[in-house]
């Protein structure tokens, strides 16, 4: 068997993640790589990556899709380049029509059901004429709060209520992660951000909720989401980020799920930088109230960035057996790590 | 579209237990259940449960599986009647002949390639021949030790080894439960019991350890177990069973899977009563090493019985749609809860 080829849009941080993970497996090879940026336009993606090029194949950066991608060129594309379905739509369009599998690291693609429900239709049609198959996925939305909270629900005779919680740390993140979280702004400031839509907070919630709910058969009626700042008792200094003591650490969203008038599942999702210094351990942590309730914890959090790429990476081998059409991680087989060759996993 | 209709074959306590769940869900009716228990033979399984049929079906419990299950009766049926493939096999063929898609609690079953892989064949030929489907599921193996385990390395890049422990306490179990772990006995007695093979400790390691492997692509050399006593410091009484100090409270049982000479998996499964009295916290336990390191903890555990039968009925729409052949929870969609009618969740 020949082996699995593999295309790549978008090498920023998630993008660069992938190339690299995917040039440690075995029966696998990256053949195209696309990006816009002057200063990677041209260039070996190893010269870029620092890592010696071996006897793997040479791939240059080029800026050009239509270039990089032309029909049937790969058996999927790792879509890395946007957060919201609608920036996404015509780069998945173009795939799709030249007949590409695709993973999209897109937030909203994880379940586009939620808030473009039209779109979602639109890219299974076109997935489906064009006898391909697509999947959003990373850590969260894509696992943390709801794949694994499905599949807590799995081991349950029935579920009153759901509360997922991901208390991380941003410190590691750089300037752009701080401004969208508000760190190091006064009370007065972060709200006006939040008004203005500066302040982004977490893309997700809602994709997860639904996602759950949809899973387990609950109708759902509403979503809610508040964003307040974190304030800090104390001074913290992260590289990107200073916070004094009365000032905003970062951004606590939370999302609500209702069935009827009840809040049947609640989201925390506190994301700032330094929390350990006000004692707070980072961690994902699931509550399931029911028959049986359970109780999870993960500390610390499986961290975000990893988690993402290894979560599009490993659902490759899913994606290409999947029947055509746009696929959630509510269709396709729990992705794993893949430690052997990728083509055992593919299905004849 | 039609209720869903399932058969259930065996009507001890998870038979019993699936059936009062299966009762609670919209969208799918009990048509036939078979026991050979003369004490069951036929009532109505209404009686025997204690609960009001209000305008369910009345079922009988019938003792001859030809009556209870025809060609097509059903859209499958559940099988809790053993827990080894060999035992399980002629049933399984008969089921399969009569083109039922089959849920089997037999823990060998949630992987029989593991020990059975010439049984394995058959049965995965059988189905195929038959346009049917076969599941082996449950909580253990089928969910912590396993499908739990994969479902986390989907967010590693690579993993090292794995850890996986369940600490549960068996006080609410029945003498025969009491028996096969020892539970009350002498040290020299436990290990008498070891020996001759009356102490059977918990049946799925290999099949768990095997899903893995194969799951992420290690090559396994080697399965090693091993039971052990847990000798009790203090004194123990639950219903049925009493343990003096010094004597055994229950089995250590340990399972190691190897990768070459390297110990790649370990699992273990200490059951006794009453872990408490000695401050032992009981609970699910997963530990990998790679990249990243993930620590997950479950306390208590997820409970034994109520997680084997939630596996099984909400595994049912899952096996209804599987392409025919043996499935593992490696190619199905993660089971979750059914809240709402299970024919939402069948693909036409």
């Amino acid at each position: 068997m020949e082996k699995v080829k593999v295309g790549l849009w978008g090498f920023g941080a998630m993008g660069r993640g992938m190339a690299k993970m995917l040039l440690e497996k075995k029966g696998l090879e990256l053949v195209a790589v696309c990006d816009l940026d002057p200063n990677k336009v041209g260039k070996s993606i190893f010269e870029i990556l620092g890592i010696e090029r071996k006897d793997k194949r040479e791939v240059i950066i080029e800026p050009d899709y239509t270039k990089a991608f032309t029909e049937k060129c790969a058996d999927v594309v790792l879509l890395a380049t946007d957060s919201f379905v609608k920036n996404a739509f015509n780069k998945i369009e173009y795939l799709l029509k030249n007949k590409l599998n695709i993973i999209s690291t897109a937030e909203e693609m994880a379940y586009p059901q939620s808030q473009s429900p039209e779109l979602a239709e639109r890219i299974d049609k076109l997935a489906k004429e064009n006898g391909v198959s697509i999947l959003g996925t990373g850590i969260n939305p894509g696992f943390v709060l709801d794949l694994l909270v499905l599949a807590l629900t799995g081991t349950c005779e029935s579920v009153d209520s759901i509360k997922a919680v991901r208390v991380n740390d941003l410190s590691p993140f750089g300037k752009a992660v701080m401004e969208e979280q508000g760190v190091g702004l006064t009370k007065e400031k972060f709200e006006e951000g939040v008004k203005k839509g500066t302040i982004a907070g977490h893309v997700g919630f809602p994709e997860s909720i639904k996602m759950i709910t949809d899973g387990i058969g609950w109708k759902l009626d509403k979503i809610e989401q508040t964003r307040e700042p974190i304030m800090s008792n104390v001074y913290r200094k992260a590289e990107y980020a200073e916070v004094v003591s009365g000032n905003v650490a970062g951004c606590r969203q939370c999302g609500y799920g209702y069935v009827g008038n009840e809040v049947k599942i609640t989201m925390e999702h506190p994301q700032q930088i330094l929390p350990n210094l006000e004692n707070i351990t980072t961690g994902d942590y699931i509550t399931i109230k029911g028959t049986p309730n359970i109780e999870l914890t993960i500390t610390p959090e499986i961290p975000g960035g990893i988690g993402t790429i290894a979560m599009c990476v490993n659902s490759i081998p899913h994606v290409i057996n999947a029947k055509p059409g746009l696929r959630t991680m509510l269709d396709i087989p729990v992705p794993r790590a893949i430690m052997g060759d990728i083509r055992d996993m593919i299905e004849k």
